[in-house]
């Protein structure tokens, strides 16, 4: 399906930020090639697309303002699907300002956020969910985030809702099949239990698929997890050690540097986020008891709660675990493993079992030596329930696309039901059809409306 | 010249930094082509130079890391003169720090900081003034650092120490002659005016050339600026009417985003920036008088003064102001021209005259209502006293240029010394040398310490 390029005015923007060695400037639009050949020494009309030169760009005075390389693509083997251009500059702010500059009194227009993506994406170079993991995929920071955009910009999510989409087809079909034969009672009732069991299994898939929006909030946003334990039993030095292993690993590769982030690390692939460490790291000089109502609120918002002891606890505080940790994974750390010489071992063994509904792990560690520190990472990542992801896995990532779902789901079950309680073919139409609008809204369409298109793109970063 | 590309390991970096639309990793050395076509799904080795292809680089489980596009180079026609590739990938952190160590793991090493501009001047690219020129183009941020780092990369610097070279070579050529013919002696005196005159040229183009050091340093750090007056005059206000009008201006264009500089401004392309102005911002609840030691360190550092005053100013003040400002640059500034009513034009003349050794000019503004702050901005540009800059003036930037050319101009001077009183020609000779040696220093060669080398690369971003 090669479809129509739509003719639209052309459009520049930066694409990389400043303060690097290199910048780039994207244009894109049936007047790109021409707009860079007026403002440059060559004539780029005469290069074959796909080839890259060197040139100088220059001012209306002819000075020149940058010695560039400039890309050439032709409609409809690029990005947009349209005529496009890169000019690849030093990456100097006044020189990026003044390319567009120049290219914007040479008849381009500067581009809207995420306005080649939308682009591409109504030449059809790419569905509407494909379109928005392009913005996801730029903002991974991690193994879980950036497969999970990596898989939806591939097609993966859009493949398994085409599927849904023919099952849906089919019991469309059917459906219209019955009402042709509705004088041959008998042909109905057969056909009614294939339906409801295609529309059963096809709800089935919409459900799993909505489902996973939770666990990939999770993974976008960091699994929380919460420190809690008595005054001076290391929280401060736990929570360090964490976050400073991770930082060694990450600042491995020379002039990848990470951004500040606080508090977080990533376990196999995977953002952990401490919550309400504020607490924590003030821990030194003021006076907290299990019992205070900040490390319940802690407890309450984590997904994994570590509980740091370095002494048997009594049993008002195993009491209070087990009334707090509901519905949470307990990791019971044991720390100071290099200074106590206190065996409780049998002890940790009957705290595990007074609060056998929470089904705690128990990691013996150092925080100071970071003994073990390994093994508590891992207990961590366990802990967190995560589904093994594989590449071809989908995992819902949008609210839009779960609220599609959700809305889709909603229908469907009206059918099922109508289904049940032996409702005619035309009643169920309505709302089969209503079941395959809400799943079309997620790849998008002829009919998204302009406004929905703004809410995605303007999400974008400029220069995508 | 086409110089023996020199064989070196491959090295990779990030050329840009993440947090835009995309990322471009850059690969040099003879094994580049291989290591990308290695981490890809493509063979790079089948296609032409300068050709531009879309495709997936691939983890050593061949999951796919990104859908890229790489730009291949051959050697010598790249920029280092080695074989070349460029992946411009997503600009996500994560996908840039994979792609990186897939490229370590086969057989890369990350860059050291301007190591790409490096193996450019080794293989004959480019010589070292200009290779310097290239971190200053990325740095620059208005017209006048960017057409002085442009000037030097073009070679214009070049251009001017390469005729310098010739003249001391011609000067040499005439010492040997005169050694050669030294039976002859009315052919020494003949010789010797000329040498002189020659020495003399070109020592004095030298000294011109050391000179525009000062306005080099001026324009590379923005031009200093004071503001001074009594409390209440309005300094404040006209210091966030200056700000705020260029701020405007700057931010007119969508996306390129300016990094906060405080209490800099741009007046035709030059920076100038306002100093100790911590105690301006504070003048609303503090005494200050023009008196206090504040303000004259202020008009110390200062290249051009804004006087700033709302009534007459009486005999002390006009004295004060003849004391500190000499050399400088002043402007006497009538503010609040919407509120008061008193005319005091004739008594602003007399004043000018009594400052008539500081040449200052008069403008009468309201920073309040921004009336007349076009012209006083020309006043400053004007006051500021730069020299007209066109595309091949040659301004010299940078601290190590400028000592070569302080002991260029040195050695040259003991030649010259020599020529009056007679030296002769063989003790000229060492001095004629040490000046070539001096400004071969500038431009590099073969036999530039690797010290230097690394001091000079060490200041480069990674990735150029």
């Amino acid at each position: 399906m090669t479809p129509h390029i739509l003719q639209q005015d052309t459009i520049c923007a930066p694409a990389t930020t400043h303060g690097g060695a290199l910048g780039i400037i994207r244009i894109s639009g049936s007047h790109a090639i021409d707009a860079v050949t007026t403002i440059s020494t060559s004539d780029f009309g005469k290069y074959a697309e796909q080839t890259i030169h060197y040139t100088h760009i220059i001012d209306a005075d002819e000075s020149v303002i940058d010695e560039v390389m400039v890309s050439i693509f032709r409609s409809p083997r690029s990005y947009t699907g349209e005529d496009s251009a890169e000019i690849s500059c030093h990456g100097s702010r006044y020189v990026m300002r003044r390319i567009l500059e120049r290219l914007v009194a040479n008849g381009c227009r500067m581009a809207h956020p995420g306005e080649f993506t939308q682009r591409a994406y109504l030449n059809g170079k790419m569905d509407l969910s494909q379109a928005e993991a392009v913005a996801d995929l730029i903002a991974s920071t991690n193994k879980a985030t950036h497969d999970m955009a990596l898989s939806q910009l591939r097609g993966h999510f859009s493949s398994e809702l085409s599927l849904l989409r023919e099952q849906l087809l089919q019991l469309t079909s059917l459906l219209e099949l019955e009402l042709d034969f509705s004088d041959h009672e008998d042909l109905e009732f057969a056909d009614r239990s294939e339906l409801l069991s295609l529309a059963e299994r096809t709800d089935e898939r919409i459900v799993q698929l909505s489902q996973s929006f939770k666990t990939g909030q999770a993974l976008k946003q960091g699994i929380p997890v919460a420190i809690v334990g008595k005054t001076n039993v290391g929280k401060s030095t736990l929570l360090n050690r964490l976050l400073r292993d991770d930082r060694a690993i990450v600042s491995d590769i020379h002039g990848t540097t990470r951004d500040t982030i606080e508090d977080v690390i990533d376990i196999q692939g995977v953002t952990f986020r401490f919550i309400d460490t504020a607490g924590i790291r003030q821990t030194t000089d003021t006076i907290e008891q299990i019992g205070i109502s900040r490390t319940y609120q802690a407890i309450e918002k984590a997904r994994v709660v570590l509980w740091l002891i370095d002494e048997p606890p009594i049993a008002s505080d195993i009491a209070e675990m087990r009334s707090h940790c509901k519905g949470k994974s307990l990791i019971i750390v044991r720390n100071k493993i290099d200074k106590s010489t206190i065996d409780f071992t049998s002890h940790l063994s009957s705290l595990v079992n007074q609060l056998s509904t929470l089904e705690p792990q128990l990691i013996s560690i150092s925080a100071k030596t970071g003994e073990n520190m390994a093994a508590l990472e891992l207990a961590i990542y366990q802990a967190a329930g995560l589904p093994t992801l594989s590449e071809c896995d989908v995992i819902v990532t949008n609210a839009r696309h779960y609220e599609s779902l959700e809305r889709a789901h909603a229908s469907l079950q009206r059918v099922i039901d109508g289904l049940h309680s032996q409702l005619s073919g035309d009643l169920l139409a309505e709302d089969l059809r209503l079941t395959l609008s809400h799943l079309g809204d997620i790849t998008g369409g002829q009919i998204t409306p302009q406004e929905t298109l703004n809410n995605i793109f303007s999400q974008f970063c400029v220069g995508k």
